[in-house]
């Protein structure tokens, strides 16, 4: 397998997920815990595509005591989303239906800007606006649910110095890869994103907070655990998931990043266009050849569409089992795999669409207004950390 | 002259005020300019306390042609105010009432936070609110005189982010001694400094802003001249000047680092103590007995008490003239001088003490709200920079 690299703001190469694992020192999903979870058990965490975890056992007993729980799903609006950016918001949506969670998303604007040379204010403020349709799109509950928007939401600022006093830029350094020509902007917003995590917990009193995300944003957590025992929180619960899966390669991630279209499934993507792009793009598990492939049979475990089905799509347990002995068989078909999952997708896209459009005609501008922090919750954002 | 060191949050040693202007490469104040600024010129300008500085010319050229101008002095609440901090306040109200200046007025407690180890947030919010009625009390013009304070004005992160992504690690390493040790806090925190000086800019439009400071704030203002023009704005002129003496030495800085009561005089000190502190303390330039006093005189260039008079409380011209000859030929003794600058002290203070009593009874935070921004200036913060 060919070098990789994997830092919060890139990945490079084909990913090894338990060679990652070691790097970043977390541990495997424990046996057992998967069966205590409410019914029907989000299909990422049953499958295995949530494959890691910090204190996600003590969520669990958490939850199953009754206590308070959240979870912190984040986006960065860096441009239009696609399949791989939505589905972590119908993981927390899951979490706040079945576990009752709060959830609390952060829109980090400041770091897209920050990160992107070439980006300007404007545009990740747009990209925000239009991200957050889709995130509306996905029907949390206003009650138990916060949006903030770093550029917009700038009372996070405060706990930033609270929190960023307590971690030194050879922290950073070491944690994040930066280096000492990255900007200033860049080096802090580590601590923006640390109040992020914690926001939920300075809302309603200290209680564990869980963060499902991709394994390359762990260092976050791993840096946040450190300063929320120093500030008086609950240390950070993560959730952690492989990439993903790139159309083109099973080990890559889904990614605009060098604009690749044929990489990508947006969440605009029509039928058509969904069928077309598994059917040309979607990287193969099968023979190069019907007859070789009836012969050897395919291999499910490096085929994205069957990936796709397996860690999203296809929630019924028979049947995925079926496909994937049928399929390493060889009695299905590459052809025949790949139009069922894009049928999977684009049904799931359909649904996802229509609820896009109903935030349209109800106002995006007044359906977000729903989910953002009263006065009171500014308030107290603003109060937290007075002995510190 | 032994050894000095001097950073924005350090100054260590016995300064040598023409060397620092070689370090740092500001100009001396150019011959002629102090003739053509409204009479009666600002005292310790006219008298040399101010003794470098960048685009200082080019603002008196701005305010001639009858532009727009503004000035920006701030604090860091890290105390109580001592003589030494609110002299540039006065300083500033010179500016706005003769020359017709908006002033900024920042006060830093994040900055204080940060830098300062052991403090709370409590503490420096208090500290805040305590300096902030003394800074009323100097009566600046509340239509052209506004006050932000970092910790509740938080809407100055959306512009600091933009500043940060223009200076990198490697430059704050360099112009402020920061360290890979540093908390990421204070590595962000002069980007928000930059803001205070490009506020009025944010607010009014680009227009030439000054900011009267100690020599030891000149790094903030290079390097927030090198990216004024990187943001579209005009490059922040400085008016630098030495330090407030302390009281033991007219080459150090009027400071309660070390918590050496003796060195200071309070803004709260009566009409006895201030003449108490300067019979006592105050470094004398005279001779150490009277008889060699009268013999060989005193040196009033080393004196604290006559320096005092020299650039803060004796407004004539021939008066000051009158007492340096005095002194010097040994005719006036040290106990004489002190008497008469105790005197020109305390009646300072005790103008400055009945108009802080004024804001007390007046209500500070009634009187503090005629300075916050408006609804519709914090928007105009927040929509600068749209295109950077």
């Amino acid at each position: 397998m060919a070098e990789f690299r994997v830092t919060p703001w890139e990945v490079e190469g084909e990913v090894d997920y338990e060679k990652l694992l070691l790097q970043f020192g977390a541990d495997p999903i424990p046996e057992g815990i998967i069966e205590e979870l409410p019914k029907p058990v989000l299909l990422p965490l049953k499958r295995g595509y949530f494959y890691a975890h910090r204190d996600f056992d003590k969520f669990v007993e958490d939850w199953k005591e009754e206590k308070k729980i959240s979870v912190v799903t984040g986006r960065g609006p860096s441009g239009p989303m696609h399949l791989g950016h939505i589905l972590p918001f119908y993981a927390a949506r899951w979490f706040q239906e079945k576990m009752g969670a709060f959830v609390l998303i952060p829109i980090s604007d400041d770091e897209k800007y920050l990160v992107r040379k070439e980006r300007k204010v404007s545009e990740v403020e747009r990209f925000a606006r239009e991200n957050l349709v889709d995130i509306l799109a996905v029907g949390f509950d206003p009650e138990r649910t916060r949006i903030v928007i770093d550029f917009e939401d700038t009372y996070l600022y405060k706990p930033a110095v609270i929190v960023a006093k307590r971690v030194t830029f050879s922290t950073m350094k070491a944690v994040f890869g930066l280096t000492n020509e990255s900007n200033v902007g860049w080096v802090f917003y580590p601590a923006v994103q640390m109040v992020h995590l914690f926001l939920p917990q300075l809302l309603l009193g200290p209680h564990r907070v869980l963060v499902p995300v991709a394994v390359d944003q762990d260092p976050y957590i791993r840096v946040a655990r450190d300063v929320a025992e120093k500030v008086g929180l609950v240390k950070t619960a993560g959730l952690l998931s492989k990439f993903m899966p790139s159309l083109e390669s099973p080990f890559g991630k889904m990614s605009t990043s060098g604009g690749v279209e044929q990489k990508v499934i947006w969440l605009t993507d029509d039928k058509e266009t969904v069928r077309r792009k598994i059917m040309k793009y979607a990287f193969s598990g099968g023979a190069p050849t019907v007859e070789e492939h009836r012969k050897y049979g395919g291999k499910p475990e490096i085929d994205v569409s069957f990936l796709y089905l397996l860690y999203f799509f296809e929630e019924d347990d028979r049947k995925i089992r079926e496909i994937e002995e049928s399929y390493r068989s060889g009695e299905m078909l590459t052809g025949e795999l790949k139009a069922y999952a894009a049928e999977k997708i684009a049904s799931f896209l359909e649904e996802h669409q229509m609820r896009r459009s109903k935030v349209l005609d109800a106002g995006p501008e007044e359906k977000l207004s729903e989910y953002r922090l009263n006065e009171e919750e500014k308030r107290a954002v603003l109060e937290w950390g007075k002995d510190l």
